[in-house]
């Protein structure tokens, strides 16, 4: 059997019959190239907005069923449209939605994950029309419902099916050339990487880099399968996620701004032992994501508490929060909008004291004060004052990355 | 458990959000009244049509597979909908695709026939929610592939269902009161039918009248199945299609003008048996649907050779029909699309020689020259000029109807 390449393109990629054209085009390139291919899409451009946007009028609070069921029609279109593309193009393709190409998941509608992927019929679609093309984002439950993988859930299910079907390679298309050691549209000193280790991509992703999904990349990591995030609109080789051991020596590789976070405050709390497993199971148990606690004494016997949230999640943290807090017999739930996370990321960084100190420097010399600190094996986050977040990824990037 | 009820709403009826909402009030009805509520909906308004001209732009003659996937995402965003607003006014409903309910079919993409409704799912849903919302006009074949049901797919779903349920009537709803002696646009006293056999309503059906696809007719009477057309925007009780015995005595029933029938000549064939087997099995092995044929012999050992087909057949019959009738040694084929077929409609037909004279004698006081005629045991067809139409299809309902 041929080599196997599972390709993904985005809402953008397949976003008008022209696009969608120049997408089957590709394809068509990877097959003649002597590979069977795998090509996994999302829906058209803006069309899951349209969605969203027609199911509010009939119910502001529809039901995570019914939404699933909604959305994933827009796959549907897209995977036919380009299996007919192709076939206008002269050659063989057939497409499967998610329920069909066997991605068996849990029944969390909305945000389902993939428990299992029964390739049977995936693999001998493949053997008959050397190209199948997938519905991404979707599966089926135990029920035979079809879900939704949520958030960056195209991107899982590549990863997924190439892991499935022992693919040579997961290749990400989209509308850049690979992942930047930051955002180029706010430096444009900024440089495409091109090869990154699991890890620092894992960082990269959940920092907010915003190119590939933390769950695709985690998924990758663990099954060890080269990942390839490249254009849909150029031949540039793009940036390969490859083991560590397979790189240079790269000290930084990153450095990041998350602009949607929010710092909660619960002020006063007495001490006493459990209480940060409290408020922080209390915030698990609601779905919401916390990140870079601190706990420090302010008098005798009362804590600070201090945490922050996605900006998504604001309303909801404070709901839990403020219950919590009542209960521990705080004294107060402040929040501040008003903050960025800025970060650098790079495997050599947990060996190197002075690549923190440097960090710390950086900030210090723009007059800019450090509210949280948080350091993990392959990066260092700072939480500071929004209005300066641009001027700190600037001279971070200048400083480690140019 | 209580009674069941299937009602089936066209795209028109669920073409905006606020017609969904609409129909969620009258399915709530419904299952307020002491129902389990079966409802089967089509794509909402131009939706089908809107994705058809979008795959005309990737591939001009797109694969029947893969239209099918494109096609049935149209309903999936309707029965979603349509379980969001019922929803969203408090009331509990599950959405169903065609594969979902168990609508097993042939393989024939796009129009496919229903050979099997698996009906287990539907009934658990149908106890546990009350009200099930399925998508209408698809199925899925042996090999799990979507299918769709061809023209009148929608009825034919419905029907299908409300049999395999053993619901107590399967309800038409459309944008019409529901079937008249003729088409009340072209003729204003044409009146609302209450009460109607199955083999009326299926030559009605047949001969254009356009609200009941006769598939759904043919399936309905096979079942002993009640059917109901009624409007979708009140409250006016509809046309029942019952038996015949259930009927009053009622000569004729309706009149019908069919204009999408082209009539085409085979000229001067040379006699021989098995000429029109010849002709008549190469049409409909290409799917081309003929009526009303004539064969008269015009000199010694030759033959003409007439039929109808609808004019969207006509280059598929005229390209089968050129073929054959040159094997044939035939001189010519010719065709006219000015003409139409004007019918009456009536259990009492058979029986009355005086109705078939009436008819003629009605078309001779206007001038018309009759082209064709065809009878069968509750109608009477004639292939009159175009021009003539409207004039003969009011004076027919003005003889016969008021």
């Amino acid at each position: 059997m041929d080599n196997i390449v599972v390709q993904k393109y985005g809402g953008t990629s397949v976003g008008t019959p022209e696009r969608i054209k120049n997408v089957a085009r590709r394809v068509i390139a990877t097959k003649e190239a002597g590979n069977k291919v795998v090509v996994v899409v999302s829906a058209m451009g803006k069309s899951t907005d349209h969605l969203v946007d027609l199911a509010r009028e009939v119910n502001i609070n529809p039901s995570s069923r019914e939404m699933d069921m909604l959305l994933s029609s827009g796959e549907q279109v897209s995977i036919a449209m380009l299996a007919m593309a192709i076939g206008g193009l002269g050659h063989d393709a057939i497409s499967l939605t998610g329920p069909q190409c066997g991605v068996k998941t849990t029944s969390y509608h909305r945000n389902a994950r993939i428990t299992e992927i029964q390739n049977e019929r995936l693999l001998s679609e493949l053997e008959a029309h050397g190209i199948v093309v997938v519905a991404g984002f979707q599966g089926m439950n135990e029920e035979c419902d079809i879900t939704t993988l949520g958030r960056g859930g195209s991107d899982t299910s590549a990863v997924a099916l190439a892991c499935a079907l022992g693919a040579d390679k997961c290749e990400i298309y989209t509308d850049v050339d690979g992942v930047y050691t930051t955002d180029p549209r706010k430096v444009p000193e900024a440089k495409k990487i091109d090869r990154i280790s699991y890890d620092e991509m894992l960082e990269l992703a959940s920092l907010g880099a915003g190119v590939l999904h933390p769950r695709s990349v985690e998924l990758a990591r663990k099954n060890n399968m080269k990942l390839i995030v490249r254009s849909s609109l150029n031949e540039n080789p793009g940036t390969e996620v490859v083991e560590v051991s397979a790189l240079e020596k790269a000290i930084v590789s990153g450095v990041t701004m998350d602009e949607n976070i929010v710092k909660i405050s619960v002020l006063e709390v007495p001490d006493r032992p459990g209480i940060a497993f409290k408020l922080f199971s209390a915030l698990a148990a609601n779905n919401v994501f916390f990140d870079m606690i601190i706990q420090n004494v302010t008098q005798k016997n009362v804590n600070d508490i201090t945490f922050t949230v996605k900006s998504d999640d604001l309303q909801d943290a404070l709901a839990v929060t403020s219950k919590v807090s009542e209960e521990l017999g705080a004294t107060k739930v402040v929040y501040d909008e008003d903050v960025v996370k800025v970060s650098i990321v790079g495997t050599g960084i947990a060996g190197s004291a002075d690549i923190a100190s440097a960090f710390f420097q950086t900030l210090s010399d723009l007059g800019i004060n450090i509210q949280m600190i948080s350091t993990a094996e392959i990066k260092i986050s700072c939480i500071i004052e929004k209005e300066k977040g641009e001027e700190a990824l600037k001279a971070l990037h200048h400083k480690f990355c140019e």
